[in-house]
């Protein structure tokens, strides 16, 4: 009787609620977890199915997230939550574990310590809905699964899934500073209200554990790399604590990163040698304190001797020396450290792109067993193309975490659409070892994380957020989908990159077919358009200083060689790139830094992915590419690409009004519109900029560029955000 | 016949959605205009009299706007929005102008450009709801005050509202940097997204002015009075332009802090000397740049020569020649200036209080007509408690405008629970000439602030916003209420600190007459809690240094001395206070600069109000106050009924659970913990130090500070909000 009452409501709500011509206006705050009243005949087909929650008596934090999320999707799609009870009933979603009455053995069948199984089938005579889990973590993760698998068809189906993650460790690295600042954020300020805390807890904060819970996020860095002192004092100890708290039902752990030389700072020691006895014993003790305060502490992130960070070099001690003396510290906590392979020499002006790896490649076997190193994932820094760093696959003893940037400090901040998936993805696809594994598995990227390829041990992947206060937590709707995917790739590397912008797609605007399709089609063409009008065929690091916005190839006045664009793209009056090949053909070497097969395709421009053709190679301006286009020619058609992808992007999106909400579709509409004018002057300030230095016509019906050089030279941006 | 059924469905969606024991969880992004469904019996009676909108065919943006919110308010509460017709009808809510047919004359007699009349009547044989007004403006606010009206009680009466607003600027200071920073915010980042700016135009834009113009406020100010020339570029009046554009149709006048030396920064000129006819060729030339873009701009606000601002002193000019020359730019455009009177000697160690009475009243009648100047309610620097400032009264031919804190940058940040209603009902009621007006109208601030005191021309009140990108706008709930009583007042500084804050209650938690009585209450107590734990009996500045957190009345090292607390509270073996009666007595002067009735009740002990005894008179320890103590046990007794006050309103607070939503009760609760402790903690501190300064023993029963002055001292805050 209940039931029908209720389902009544729900078809009058949803009459009521779908009523106006337009969807109802959102702000995205909801993320991909909306939950909005279903149209009647989905709430019809869901309903009968969802009538009530089975769980075990005994309960948990965790179990209660849970159960809490499965009230609050069900309750909101249908207009009431289904209530918790312990007896099984027809209709009802039962969590079961192996001791639940009734459950079937093979449901748990190497679901392990994470993965779940959802079924519907027959428990104690009644027809249920079943999410089976070993563990209460595994009954989150299949709630969000079972929520994810509503929401992405409509209950068309009776839910039928099982999945195990690939990886271990699937983290959120926040650059997040202690005043609330956010390094490369663009999306407002840090989430962490740190002066508030630990007393006043902002919902936020279980807002952002439950989005992470729902993609099998389980560890987040708090703050940022470039770390203070400060975050190791008792006061913050205490905050990141209260955080721990909020943060550990939904199944992740706390990570803080540390600065190198903290008891020295804190004027507790006198060095920050790692071989000083008081050094080692004042981090154990920190550590214990630490353990104490968060019992299930993740361990520390460590950015040291890169970029003005103190590190053990200050003291003549190795990397490893360095990560061993914390990684002692956290171990018989079983905490972890990630020690960041993002180090360029202090003082060797060799190429850049070699130096991460001449520095770690001899320490390969010399880290304890609690210690990971990090690496981004090209050689370097989050270009939007780089190829896969030279480390991974080459530290066979040395476990090797990935870290990707979601936060799009070089692909246009949160203002331009770049889908992220299909880059992350094209890195961990990318086969180290081409052809060697012919007869069985390629030696892709992803087999380095799973342990699989070489030193047995599974790691993960770190995200560098893109999350701040901004009501849509990501500054623009789309670039919610590059935390959603990379939790998703974190969770299944081989997921697919267009399968999870559909299943995004559907999540956050609508399951419209129509939707689905033309969303998907604008992100996985997006990321390949920034690249054809920021930096094509493999051109990198020419963004404006510091900020890292808008194009500035010209740069050549900066302290370090390596920090000015003309140092990468080395143009000249008779071509363009920068030669990577062996020493002995003039190069830097680079290329040859890769496995045997892989380095012999990059050291030949002929066999070098066109997309990576100037990363490796200084080429003749008039050098034919694979268009039968001489090189400036194929340049200057790139970048028009770019442009035209953008203008595509926006007839796509226009396209779809009648379907989304107008505050969504107006902002990202505003969007991309700066993103098209912005491609423009991409375009037209690079191609001005190498036409100085080529002195070459522009190729037959190309535009000129809208202004001149020395226009585009004068432009100022000041107060940019993620700044320093 | 659709009638019925949106009732029926809206009694149907009522009784879904209160359900549930608890009201549904707020997160405060709606502020005092929530618009949520109405329960039956009020929907009932509403409904038949807001069946359509009735409006001009000739329409405005700013009619629209009022139109959009009668839409956005009815339908919320009715569950479908009327709508808009050209023709009355029964039932109807009609937009009336003088042109209207069937409109009474008598409806708009004295309404003014901005006044409003709402009353039920009939309109053509129709039973209408009129909102009648000469402008397009007095419809927008009649509209929202026929809202305001049904929200706070429920649609039980018939509407029947007259207004008009006393003051004609209205205005918020945003003291927000250019790089998103806000000075002394505590609300997060600032809402003005200046990088995304004109281009990407956030929703929040649109939701502020909602906001501003429901209480009448007519102009901001949209950056930092410690302005930086970029304001004034090209790209930043564009940006401008664009909120302008936003916030037009609600009335609201956009207008810019300038940075005095702008033109010299800019190198547009080689001085910033305001005589020097380049520099004022290139403000009228940059005023003509800034009307083509902005037609209605508002004007300008000056911190000149004031904590290190630049300003006409520099150039041996005084404020009236800096705000003429500037005044006659803006003139020809209608603009006026808004120059600040918070300045302190750079140079003469004189009573920090008397000095810009010093500075300024020599200048009275030197100043343009367009000019303004603005005073900060008090002669320091918004404290919890400040005599009023003595420029008030004391520039008969020169408009004042007052400068309130809406922000609580020395009233415990946005932890603390503080109404400001009544500090500022305070200020504004004070009779500046007391006896003096007993045949007739007292002398109060209000009346400085109309014109009928002195000079003849109304101004209006100013005030530095609390508002960011927290969600809830204002960093915690009852903090929207000093916006919300700031700007009401504005309207009417007459209104009733009381009446508003129940008013605010009503519409921003319930209408239950239990939550209107207890929440007022805890509001009209909170301010005099904050002054009795923190600078009881008159005392003032004993804050943290720069942070202005947290007790800290022994900082003694700062480089200037008014900058340190010992200056402020001067206490020593034997007593403690600041003399600011006559120099023949040995004070500062500074009493002596109110009008002489006011001055003689400052000059003398006996007759200075208790609440600011130690602010005009230094007293022995032993001096006997009006409850009979002594002054040490007062001061005690004070600290203590403080830190009591704020446990009551933690058990005030706790009683309304069943009646708030949990989001909203809990993020209060905490707060008022938090309060709790840092009550004690100044109560604590203050008296660990004091005790060390008079050796006194503590008054029998009175309970000694929990730790040591130097505990106390060696307190360390990192990271501080809003400084800088």
């Amino acid at each position: 009787m209940r039931f029908f009452t209720r389902l009544l409501l729900s078809v009058l709500f949803c009459t009521c609620a779908s009523a106006g011509a337009a969807p109802a206006s959102e702000d995205g705050y909801d993320l991909w977890l909306r939950y909005r009243a279903l149209p009647a005949a989905e709430a019809a087909r869901l309903a009968p199915h969802a009538r009530a929650i089975v769980a075990p008596a005994t309960t948990s934090p965790m179990l209660d997230a849970a159960i809490g999320e499965l009230q609050r999707g069900v309750g909101g799609w249908l207009g009431t939550a289904p209530a918790r009870t312990d007896e099984v009933r027809a209709g009802a979603i039962v969590l079961a574990m192996p001791a639940t009455r009734g459950a079937t053995a093979a449901w748990f069948d190497g679901l392990g310590q994470e993965g779940y199984r959802v079924l519907r089938t027959r428990l104690e005579g009644q027809s249920v809905t079943v999410i089976a889990a070993n563990t209460d973590r595994g009954l989150l993760y299949g709630s969000f699964a079972y929520l994810r698998g509503i929401a992405t068809d409509g209950a068309q189906k009776a839910p039928d899934l099982r999945s195990t993650p690939r990886l271990p460790l699937r983290l959120l690295n926040h650059w997040d500073d202690l005043n609330r600042h956010v390094e490369r954020g663009y999306a407002g300020a840090s989430i962490w209200h740190w002066w508030n805390l630990p007393d006043i807890l902002d919902q936020r904060y279980t807002d952002y554990a439950r989005a992470n819970a729902s993609l099998g996020i389980n560890g987040a860095v708090l703050n940022n790399v470039n770390a203070k002192p400060d975050i190791l004092t008792a006061p913050f100890i205490a905050k990141a604590a209260a955080l721990a708290n909020v943060l550990r039902p939904y199944g992740i752990k706390v990570y803080l990163s540390v600065r190198w030389s903290t008891p020295l700072e804190l004027k507790a020691t006198a060095t920050a040698d790692p071989l000083d006895p008081a050094v080692a014993a004042w981090w154990r003790a920190k550590s214990d304190e630490l353990y104490a305060a968060i019992p299930d502490f993740g361990g520390f992130l460590v950015k040291a001797n890169s970029e003005g960070q103190p590190g053990p070099h200050d003291y003549h001690r190795s990397h490893a020396e360095g990560a061993n003396m914390l990684a002692r510290a956290v171990a018989p906590h079983g905490g972890i450290v990630m020690w960041r392979a993002f180090v360029y020499s202090e003082d060797k002006p060799t190429d850049r792109a070699r130096q991460a790896f001449d520095q770690f490649t001899p320490l390969d076997g010399q880290f304890d067993k609690n210690v990971i190193v990090q690496v981004k994932n090209g050689p370097i820094d989050f270009q939007p193309r780089e190829p896969v760093h030279p480390l991974f696959g080459a530290m066979p003893r040395t476990p090797l975490l990935m870290e990707f940037q979601i936060t799009k400090e070089y692909l246009g901040f949160s203002t331009h659409l770049a889908y992220l998936g299909t880059m992350f993805e094209e890195t961990l696809r990318t086969d180290l070892r081409p052809g060697i594994g012919a007869g069985g598995q390629a030696a892709t990227v992803t087999r380095v994380l799973d342990g699989t390829l070489d030193h047995g041990q599974a790691t993960g992947m770190a995200g560098v957020a893109n999350i701040g206060t901004d009501r849509n937590w990501s500054g623009s709707h789309f670039d919610q989908a590059n935390w959603y995917v990379f939790g998703r790739l974190a969770w299944n590397p081989e997921a697919g990159a267009e399968a999870i912008a559909r299943e995004w797609a559907a999540q956050t605007f609508s399951r419209a077919p129509r939707v689905v399709d033309t969303v998907s089609a604008m992100m996985m063409a997006s990321r390949e358009a920034v690249v054809d009008y920021m930096t094509p065929l493999g051109l990198h690091h020419v963004m404006g200083t510091g900020h890292h916005h808008g194009p500035a190839p010209w740069v050549d006045n900066l302290a370090r060689p390596d920090w000015n664009p003309v140092y990468y793209h080395r143009a000249d009056k008779a071509g363009i790139g920068f030669d990577r090949t062996a020493h002995g053909k003039g190069g830097s070497g680079s290329a040859g830094q890769y496995a045997p097969a892989l380095a012999r395709l990059y050291e030949d421009p002929a066999s070098t992915p066109e997309n990576l053709l100037l990363w490796f190679h200084h080429l003749p301006w008039t050098y034919t590419t694979r268009s039968g286009r001489p090189l400036w020619d194929e340049l200057v058609h790139r970048y028009d690409a770019g442009v035209t992808a953008v203008a595509a992007m926006q007839k796509q999106w226009d396209s779809l009004a009648p379907y989304i909400d107008p505050q969504r579709h107006a902002d990202t509409a505003q969007r991309l519109k700066v993103q098209h004018r912005e491609a423009l002057w991409w375009r037209d300030a690079s191609i001005a900029y190498f036409q100085s230095i080529n002195g070459l016509p522009l190729p037959a019906g190309a535009r000129a560029p809208a202004q001149s050089l020395d226009d585009y030279k004068a432009l100022k941006f000041p107060y940019p955000p993620g700044n320093g």
